[in-house]
């Protein structure tokens, strides 16, 4: 099962720093799986299997991580890459979704014009779910500003026991790198 | 020939946007041609077949739009794909090039452990070529400070007259978007 080799490159090509961004945090760095070509594969393929079960006809990518998984998955399976990016990237006019963050707020915009966004399933992908913030404002955007609507989240790893699951309502989310956990 | 459909679905399905980020500019807004499934893949595999002929064996991405580009090229061609980040995205140890913006510096950032790069060659991945300073200290960052070979870079357009050929020195540049300007 592709999720399986996933785990096992995950495992093998991870940089492990510790206390960052602060002490007693340990990061994962995804950057070395993504550079090496077995990896990369096989991260991609799992996500791909994941998207088409979720009924994908547009990949979803957050600005700026996701886009480095979204665009093969997107590729892989024959449909677009939707770049969700953060405030101020776009020029107008803009649909935009405001969030809260731990200090203040941000934002996520797609283009109002050039892209048909009624009647598709689109399906996200992001590296890490942990708070759910950045993926469930992308849903809300999606969802109440474009009239999409999202098939499912797919990400490669997943921080437990910070409500990340909850914040995504109805929406399914499939991790790819999480020892076994593969379904909401 | 794979990029003479680029160009027709560049033109198509670009958002020209007048006057930004300023006054007397025409933005050209690509995010709907990645979104466009025939459009998406006729990019992809345009920029893929540059990057072959410049001899990849591992992609480089600039953040962040070059992301949404790169990763489906090094998918295409069986190889990994190097994020080349804007500062402070990276856990340490990192790889650091600074360079000067209009107003101040930025800098890019690899890590310097878990990736390879000695007798690499990558080829870079952007959207546009500018001023080419981006690009300029990606290669510098990879050369210098990496020891690996830039092998070319291979953008969707150009904006010319502002100097970004010369900047990248003798590293070839190949655009697959622009009214038939392939070499340099």
């Amino acid at each position: 099962m592709s999720s399986e080799l996933a785990s096992h490159m995950l495992a093998t090509h991870t940089r492990l720093v510790p206390d960052f961004p602060q002490p007693g945090v340990l990061f994962e760095d995804l950057t070395p799986v993504l550079a090496h070509p077995e990896a990369f594969r096989a991260v991609v393929d799992a996500l791909t299997e994941q998207a088409r079960a979720f009924g994908a006809d547009l990949i979803g990518g957050l600005d700026a991580r996701g886009f480095l998984l979204g665009s093969a998955v997107a590729y892989n399976l024959g449909v677009g890459i939707l770049a969700i990016r953060k405030a101020g990237k776009l020029p107008p006019p803009v649909h935009s979704k405001t969030y809260e963050l731990e200090y203040g707020t941000a934002a996520l915009e797609v283009p109002q014009t050039g892209i048909d966004y009624a009647g598709k399933t689109i399906v996200l992908i992001d590296d890490v779910l942990a708070t759910g913030g950045t993926l469930g404002a992308a849903v809300d955007l999606l969802q109440e500003h474009c009239h999409a609507t999202v098939g499912g989240c797919v990400v490669v790893l997943e921080v437990a026991g910070l409500g990340g699951r909850e914040r995504l309502g109805d929406v399914p989310i499939a991790v790819i790198g999480n020892r076994g956990q593969q379904e909401q």
